[in-house]
């Protein structure tokens, strides 16, 4: 039944990095739920677009975010 | 008020399946709230990307989906 | 892999009906991805509080919602 | 920590439209949340493609919307 | 068309101060839309439980929201 | 940047369990968008009732996912 749900921005983080949080985000679930529910527990990925999530009234732009991770 | 969203991956079902589920959600909705309320129900699609959608860890593609359907 | 959410005012319909939904709901969606697909469609209902739902700035309530039904 | 989703049809607003919304949607919920609350007031935008939001089964078009707005 | 969600922990605001800033959200939207949407603008409130919204792992409670909003 | 819903039925994890995931999933998450990104990173935990998320047409309960969970 867990349904997790990782909303990003656009452009910050490639497949690679996308997969590894899907199985990490899915293994700190099991952890806590139990390994009988590792098969009913969906995980999923939702982009927003870059410029179209704001912070106080600023758009972050995936540049902004790549700027921040990197600092 | 009702509003329903349908959630998908991207790429299993065609324009006119999606058109299809629409009106057949629709239709399943008013049978129970009445006709009064066909109005005000809205439905909606929103698709997820192909391998941003995984099931105890494991992403599905939009060809396993169609595999699974087809079997 | 289809989730369904189906979003309703709380106080409008009653436990039978929200059952009955989820079932009709179900269906349509499998009428349309093949019964293989039954099994890993997912459906839920969720309610907004009444009050908390508003159509052009004015708040629906559970009642008025009602009375529309019942029209 | 308040988060406002704004969800619209895609190409019916363009971008400088959807950069006024997130200010005055921010603004207006920093009005009555006090501006101390500003840096943690989250505002995003979703859209929906063109003829997937349907109002009683009828698929809303982009074109629809812009004939409705300039009505 | 455009659905509005606003999303506060539980206990931080009370109903006039939602009934506000569905009110005010309701016409941000409208100044951009024009108001020939009005009647299709759609604004919610959805709560979350006291302590299930967490920044960096760390819980906020309904209580810490409002010293930060009175500070 | 990042948000994390995690969608669990009522009644089937207590507020411990719910704690240690918003812990364990903030962590995963850290770990692919590195340490610089850990305060804006907001996990949230929502609850839909129990009998009000079905799987295949059969709506779960509380009782059935302890069930399956204890197995």
């Amino acid at each position: 039944m867990p349904l997790v749900d990782i909303q990003l921005i656009k452009g910050v983080f490639n497949d690679e990095q996308k997969r590894t949080m899907i199985e990490k985000v899915t293994n700190a679930m099991v952890e806590v739920e139990g390994e009988a529910m590792r098969g009913v527990t969906w995980v999923r990925v939702q982009e927003i677009g870059s410029g179209e999530w704001a912070i106080g009234g600023q758009p972050l732009t995936a540049e902004a975010v790549k700027s921040m991770r990197d600092s």
